[in-house]
This record gives structure tokens, C-alpha cells and sequence, in this order.
């Protein structure tokens, strides 16, 4: 009797899903990832990150054609021109977009097709704290809610079970709610 | 006699800036802000963001004539396709971009005029702790290395404050340094 093994499941390669983890077991060396992004200030609040290189699994990779180039900017109501979404949005986009590859990726692992993964997110900020007028407020979002709409061939409780486990192993939900130490240096000449 | 205020610094409008601080300060009410992005995942490691809406100055902001659309994506090594860059590089990203913004409007309040800011970001992760492999590794990076390099019509000292000051009011560093908290919910249908 012959089967004929799904390998591709929510448009991620299950049989590289399983090898990649069954090499990082045998040679934990190559878990070690560096990410890295290079922004240079424009005008105002514009400036602009470039993004490509990386290391992973013990060398540079050169596997990306092309750099990412991403504009950030603020609204006119915080003294901007809209060149790009502003600092605090990319923080919501990098949270939404690692939590849904966290989950899309635990649901090829556990045999789940899903259909439809869309999330909202919200983050509420006082500008009192930033604009340095009270120090009552944070500078940051005082919270930040999720709410996710996920559909696919797995009861409530699965699906469920799934974002949940994304949430335990997503790198930008542990940034974000944990916190990362930052060292900060400058050179001016 | 008479004098030429000068008005736009680092493209920054100083009046403008001046002018918010004292609104605020007038009517603290008008400091909530809520940010927002929607996300939709589209296939593997491939979602999109968009971003355009917010809450300011007790109303619903509708100054943005379009929205923003951001993609993410993974490395073909974390089994994506390179549609985007990755969610931890966006954090980088923002972090970078908020940190920029930051010293550019401190710059400007102090009068400073800057000629270059240039950031590079560096953030370490050992992948066995997102991949689920070992709880010895916490799943996003274990630090974060900011390198400035900042010049203007100031002292190195001056410029070194600035960039402290920065640091001391940028959202999303108080965020990516101190965590949010995080509510996720769930709806199946």
C-alpha cells in the first residue's frame, strides 16, 4: 500500500518544517540567528530602514536578491507628513505578523488547514509621557489588545489551542510583553 | 529691530511643535491616542498589514488619505519566501524608527540642527526557544545592540544628550525595554 504524504500545509513546506528541527537537534549550533536593520533619517519625522542581511546556522546568508526598504513618518497631528506608518504601528505590525506566522506554522506542525487568520490590534497611548509633559504616563502603549479571527478544519477548541501555542513561542510577543535588553551607543564624529 | 524666527528645523515645524505642547498642556484630554493595524494572512509566512485609522485629540483622526500596506515575510531558511522582511526585524525596524524620530524632535526643541542620523541594529536570537526545541532560550532576541551615528551644529556632548533624551521618551524603546501588557482574544467563527 502506497500514501502519498501532504507536504505542503497553509503554504509552509512541512517536510523543511521537520528537517530544519531535526537539524537544529542534532547540531544546536546553528539555532544562533542574528537580525539586524539600518535606518538613516530623511527629513522630519522620515526616515527609512534597510533591511537584508542576517546570520543563521554558523555563517552570513546571502539567500535574499534584494534589500527591504521601509519608510516610517508621522501624521500630521504629531508634526509629520505621513511618509510611512509611525514607529508605534510598525511595533503593532511586527506583533501581528509574528504571532500569525507563529500560528500558521504551529497548525502545518499539528496537521490544521486553515482558511482565514485575520487580527485586529489596538495599543492606547497618552502622549503626555513621550512628549515628555507628565511623567504620570509611559512613554510607550499602556496595553495593547489582539483580537484574532481564525478559521480552518479543526474544532474551536484546536484552533484555540493553536493561537494559544503561538502566543507561547512567538518571538515579538515575548519582545513585547517580556521586554529586551537595549544598549545603545553613539558615535558623532 | 526685528528678528527672523526661524521655524522649520530638521524639518521639524518648531512653531507647530510648540503649539501642541501647549494645547496639550491646556487640555491634557487631547493626549489620548489609540493606534491600530489589521492583519490578514495570506499564505505560509506571508501576511500583510494595514494601517491607516487612529484615535486622536477625542476624535477619529481622518487626515490620512490612504492607507498603509506592509508585508511580512521569512527567509527561505525560517521556510518563508522572503515576501517581507521577518516580524523581528519590523520590531527593529520601529525601534530604530522611533528612536531616530525621537532625537530629531529633541533635536529641534533644543534648537540643534542635525546633518545625519544613522542607526544600525543588531539583535541576538537563538532560534531553539521560538522553534519550541528548548526552553533554555527565551524566544525572542536576548539583546539589542543600537549604534548611532549622529552629527549637527552641536557639541558632542550636546549630541550625546539628545540622543540620551531620545532614549529617556521614545514609545516604542520604553516598550521594546519595559514590555507591554498583551490581551489576545480568539473568535472561531
Amino acid at each position: 500500500m502506497s500514501t502519498t504524504a501532504e507536504i505542503i500545509r497553509n503554504g509552509v513546506d512541512s517536510q523543511q518544517l521537520y528537517g530544519t528541527l531535526d537539524a537544529i537537534k542534532a547540531d544546536p549550533s546553528i539555532a544562533k540567528f542574528q537580525f539586524r536593520a539600518r535606518n538613516r533619517w530623511i527629513d522630519g519625522a522620515h526616515n527609512r530602514t534597510t533591511i537584508r542581511d542576517f546570520y543563521a546556522a554558523n555563517q552570513e546568508d546571502t539567500s535574499r536578491t534584494a534589500d527591504f526598504v521601509i519608510e516610517a513618518g508621522e501624521p500630521a497631528i504629531l508634526l509629520g507628513k505621513d511618509t510611512g506608518a509611525n514607529p508605534a504601528e510598525y511595533l503593532l505590525h511586527a506583533l501581528a505578523a509574528c504571532l500569525t506566522t507563529s500560528l500558521v506554522y504551529v497548525a502545518a506542525a499539528r496537521g490544521v488547514h486553515l482558511t482565514e487568520v485575520e487580527s485586529t490590534l489596538e495599543g492606547d497611548m497618552d502622549v503626555q509621557g513621550a512628549l515628555g509633559l507628565s511623567d504620570d504616563y509611559r512613554n510607550g502603549f499602556e496595553q495593547i489588545r489582539v483580537s484574532f479571527s481564525v478559521k480552518g478544519d479543526a474544532t474551536d477548541e484546536k484552533l484555540r489551542e493553536i493561537v494559544a501555542r503561538a502566543c507561547q513561542r512567538s518571538a515579538v510577543f515575548d519582545m513585547v510583553t517580556n521586554g529586551v535588553p537595549v544598549t545603545v551607543d553613539v558615535a558623532t564624529d
